[in-house]
């Protein structure tokens, strides 16, 4: 067994060194020089790649466009929405000075103190503010409304402790950011935005999400509805994965967008913005990975099918590797990605590992035998059962499998998940399952913040969503006694 | 004629106004509040996307993988080579704080002086440092090279002088950077890059390049050999449109990245950087367009075909509109962009204006007149010339079409760039063909650093490359007498 694959720590030993090791040993992302900013490597980027162009023509179907706005954001712009700036100009990183100049006293270079900026500039953390100022000028009468637009971007949150992926103090995101002329219209944008991700987290990950209404102490700053999709990962803590905000007119308010309506009038355009970022992938590797390495989705595999020859000299070698090149061609052709990987100076048994620790999907090994008798032996990465199938209809049978798994693993997570919803309706249950269960709990909560807050302090369990398919039901609040028309989920989260 | 066309500046009257007016009012990108900074606009995205896509497509053809790298570049970082920090360190946005609070003296918000970092950091205006600070954790052995990673990114440079596209303080592009067993490699390598640049300028965007090497004295900071695409706007001014860079082992010296080779002895990595950025927009719009706005080529035109219905009265618009609609099927069917125009609020000389001045190849206009005969009236952006031709085998003619435009869009490109290289022999009729044609300058140079600075600083004019393909011929340098074993081109610059 590959030397790597030892090296990882099992999921029982500690998950959170597990899913470390495997975010580096699968080649996925590491730490760099600069605090808190990870290099995302290309085996973990072509991954991305992938979520991005899916989510991408899923924002072009629904009628958005791309466009880029600036990196930099005046100091002043975040004072303008008072929630916005306490949300997120706090921990930022800020730009002072724009040259350096020899070191007079020495060696290397030094901040120019002659080249300070007029005004600070904030590296983005979010874009709201810089893009309303920017809208100002598009917007004049309610035919330039709706805007649609969406931007991929970087952005910087000066985090204090960081993990690969679900916190990093740089991080790659979409952010759109769209105008209405009405409430109505901007609500249902947010809610169209949030079933985009829906869809896309649960056909394209594999990864259920519970969606729902934020409560209004974990809203977005600045919005008046935040929405979100809430995944849960094997060790039972929930993972927000992506959220859409309704932002009613304070960000118009805050730049004065205003727009001439179909009645003449003057009035401030409403808003939404929605954004998922590089934090998918930590969803990703923890919601379906096991103590082999990653388990990916077909649809995000960025090797569907590895092809490992099994052979003794190099005449052998060049035998089996034609065989494979043809059946690749095969899988091309069905435009399924494939590696036949005739390295000669590693053994198939360090292959296999590696592809295991990567999560291709599909391994598919022949030897001298299998040439014989016109067989292979295919293995599923995600349930690791290996048979002996014909060579025959091998193409369609991958094909097939490919489905199959992009299915199976949904499905399993689907299993988990629905298994780790706990109604509790006593203050001891709940602690109780908190502590020895984990997972999402289902309860009664009097609707204040007040008693959110004494939740969290004393159980560190959040109030992770109002699910939008919550059924009306009277109660009493689990930690108040007060009363309660509905139950939340709660749950310890990344 | 449209109100926008009609402010649209002459390219005679004002060359440089024409191109800001163009940037502007075809929708392709805007100032932004933030001083250098840009706005790309949905339309002008659009075009960078499908640069983007061919050019990503081209760079993992040819073995490349994408990966990312931090924003932030500690300061000591840019010490290490010492050209390097002269060409880049200097003007740069630096980040020394990581904090704003609330201001104790008023309102709004102020730099926390707590916050201080210990090292400032420098938004990237390259990452040689970063990425090469990185691959020393990459490499090992002769077994781990190449590396042939690609980001795409935003970088910032501080410019004084900044104009859309061709120089912004923030701007988008790639930067190739590759890691090599040797020079000859790696100058394979740098070599190769260039040359995809070259096949996308000219096959893409339309535009004929000169390749060839940089002069010393304009070589990237920190590289041994800087070859260059050089391209020709209408105004006789040449445009450097991509670089790609051979930088031998100062980066591995500099970040100390050696591996042990092939006879088992430690060797410093060689390396190379290649790069092309969103001032290729500027170059495209240069290079083709004219009085009446943009033209595309059709290969990077975001709406290949627009359909625009000549009506009276709404009953004729829908007969004529859903008879469009069947052809635009047709069209997306072959995969060409369509788009039918059946917005009622606006007449059709408007339309036509709109989307002259957006560049759009082909134009289809019908009425009833159209309706009853089985015609069409088609237009071509590049010539403007217009034709009434039967709706039977209109696919296939609009197929040939876009494939015509291209073609004939690169050919008056070519045929004007090969028009203005002017060869001269004395320094009279070089300043003569510089300021009274404009374009390259052929000419002898004795290859010292002090006759290119001081012709620079006589006429504007630099060496913008010693192409590959010069013929070697003795002469005497045009501007000291001495020597020269072959000509090199000269012009004025963006």
């Amino acid at each position: 067994m590959a030397k790597e694959l030892k090296e990882l720590t099992s999921r029982e030993e500690n998950y959170s060194q597990w899913y470390n090791d495997l975010v580096i040993k699968a080649g996925l992302a590491e730490s760099s020089a600069v605090r808190g900013c990870m290099v995302i490597k290309p085996y973990g980027y072509a991954i991305w790649e992938k979520m991005r162009d899916a989510l991408d023509a899923m924002f072009k179907e629904t009628g958005h466009q791309n466009a880029y706005f600036p990196l930099f954001i005046p100091k002043s712009f975040f004072s303008r929405e008072a929630d916005h700036v306490e949300g997120f100009a706090k921990e930022c990183a800020v730009v002072t000075h724009y040259r350096l100049k020899n070191n007079p006293d020495g060696d290397g270079v030094v901040v120019d103190p002659d080249a300070k900026l007029e005004e600070e500039l904030i590296v983005r953390p979010t874009s709201e503010t810089i893009i309303w100022n920017t809208y100002k000028n598009w917007i004049q009468s309610y035919r330039d409304l709706p805007i649609l637009c969406n931007q991929w971007a970087n952005v910087v949150r000066w985090e204090m402790r960081t993990r690969l992926f679900l916190r990093t103090a740089e991080f790659l995101w979409q952010e759109g950011h769209t105008a209405h002329e009405t409430s109505e219209e901007a609500q249902e944008e947010a809610l169209r935005m949030i079933n985009v991700y829906k869809t896309f987290a649960e056909d394209y990950m594999g990864v259920p999400v519970v969606v729902g209404h934020k409560s209004p102490n974990e809203r977005f700053a600045g919005a008046l509805d935040t929405l979100t999709i809430e995944a849960l990962m094997q060790d039972g803590k929930a993972l927000q994965s992506g959220t859409s905000h309704f932002l009613g007119q304070n960000f118009a308010k805050a730049f004065d967008v205003k727009y001439v309506n179909r009645e003449g009038k003057l009035e401030y355009v409403w808003a939404t913005s929605w954004g998922v970022s590089t934090r998918l992938m930590g969803a990703l590797i923890m919601a379906h990975s096991d103590n082999n390495g990653l388990v990916l989705p077909p649809k995000l595999a960025p090797i569907q099918v590895v092809m490992v020859p099994i052979y003794k000299g190099a005449e052998e070698l060049a035998a089996v590797t034609a065989k494979m090149d043809e059946i690749a061609a095969g899988l091309k052709a069905k435009g399924i990605s494939v590696k036949v990987d005739a390295r000669d100076n590693v053994r198939s048994g360090f292959k296999f590992a590696e592809y295991e620790l990567k999560g291709v999907p599909v391994r598919v090994a022949m030897g001298p035998r299998d040439m014989a008798n016109g067989t292979v032996e295919i293995m599923r990465r995600d349930t690791l059962v290996k048979e002996t199938v014909s060579q025959e209809g091998l193409v369609e049978l991958i094909e097939g499998m490919l489905e199959d798994i992009q299915k199976a693993i949904f499905q399993k997570a689907l299993d988990f998940r629905n298994s780790m919803i706990t109604p509790v309706d006593t203050w001891e249950d709940f602690v109780k399952v908190l502590d020895e269960k984990g997972g999402f709990v289902s309860a009664h909560w009097d609707g204040t913040t007040d008693t959110e807050v004494a939740i969290k302090e004393a159980t560190k369990a959040t109030i992770r969503c109002i699910p939008l398919d919550v059924v009306d039901e009277d109660g009493v609040c689990i930690y108040s006694g007060k009363p309660s028309k509905r139950r939340v989920l709660f749950a310890r989260s990344y």
